[in-house]
């Protein structure tokens, strides 16, 4: 069966989430709003008041009659069918709160940018953001990112991924926010990375997974850009 | 086992909706934080360092040697114990799906009165709170209020519940998430509201299960305040 992904088709945003899951698992999938229909794909999809399970907004995923939404849940439902969740139950309970923790990440990422709501443009908000963007570089990003470190320090399995002895939807998520921070504050990023040397191996691994290479060196890899969640604007990374 | 939840012991806030669930179940459980040691009880938790799981933030629930952070983990952690979510696979993670947009919806009631970030006290941040309040009065609120409608209208097996023909800790959730919004909204909710009959039929109907009337009579159901999420700031509701 082939996966159906809906998520707008110009940035990476939330639906890079599950793209990375897809991906690295060698899903056969389509990136329905990539194709011929464009964007006009979901909206249809949202608008249809017919669904028993209606998402209530992207990125959403159809397997055939079962359609989910909410990053976090699609992740859940993906990760014990390829192997990118543990079988113990504990520990994949342990791997989801993992994943809700970055998902609070993402959020507070974008209100970087749009403190006072997507309703208005960066630039409708910008002496906002500035002020947002100071306490989120200089409280948010590190204590979130010690966390991280501690996480794998503190792995009985060894420190090379958050969970167990393999990779997770945990660790692609943690590598593509950690990614997206780079892009978007990079001299923060570089700063508050030193203490977070673990961290900075899990990317390397991670981006070094074959196929999760053969995909960021391709076409199909959206390139960050300043219509996502991880905007590159100089004024917020001073 | 009595379970331990550590959360604030003054707000309802997210702790709330795990309370909700405990108190519904019948659950043997001690909310931490209102005993004798105070709010210090999980602050000592979050800065112990030799934690395997360490939560990131409270509320968190611990069961014997399991800690669980993150409200809706928490929820799908309990839901399966005590019958507050379907036996069924795809319906469970429905519910779910559904308690993470209702975990949106927090986020996003809660920047209503911080959109600079909680570092900064609601009078540092009124004009931008204004601003903000105003796009989640007009657009999200009737949004949100719609989604939950169409579940409830197109649940297969009636509208009394948003999955199923039982109680799940969804419906427990957004009778609370609809109380905190009157608290905070009262003009706003009136007339969205209006709009969302079965929304308001559920409020009443989980309102009336003899452990949750009973929870809401003692003093174990904290008043909301000032301090917590659901804030009641007049100049907000215009």
């Amino acid at each position: 069966m082939t996966y159906e992904l809906y998520y707008w088709s110009g940035i990476q945003g939330r639906g890079e989430f599950v793209r990375l899951a897809l991906e690295d698992a060698g899903a056969d999938y389509v990136d329905v709003s990539r194709g011929p229909k464009g964007d006009e794909a979901f909206m249809a999809f949202l608008e249809n008041r017919d669904l028993e399970q209606p998402p209530f907004a992207p990125p959403f995923l159809r397997d055939g009659d079962v359609v989910i939404a909410q990053t976090a849940a699609i992740l859940l439902y993906l990760g014990g069918r390829h192997g990118l969740a543990p079988q113990d139950e504990r520990k994949r309970l342990w791997v989801h709160q993992i994943q809700l923790t970055i998902a609070d990440l993402v959020t507070e990422t974008h209100d970087t940018h749009h403190p006072l709501g997507a309703n208005l443009y960066y630039e409708e908000q910008k002496p906002e953001a500035l002020r947002r963007a100071k306490h989120f570089r200089e409280e948010r990003i590190p204590k979130y990112l010690d966390w991280f470190e501690r996480i794998l320090a503190g792995n009985p399995e060894g420190d090379a991924y958050l969970v167990g002895k393999s990779a997770s939807y945990a660790d692609l998520s943690l590598f593509q926010v950690v990614e997206g921070l780079f892009y978007a504050f990079p001299k923060t990023m570089k700063a508050a990375l030193v203490s977070a040397p673990r961290v900075i191996a899990l990317r390397h691994t991670i981006s070094e997974r074959p196929r999760i290479r053969s995909y960021l060196g391709s076409s199909r890899r959206i390139k960050f850009n300043e219509r996502g969640i991880f905007r590159r604007y100089v004024e917020l990374d001073r």
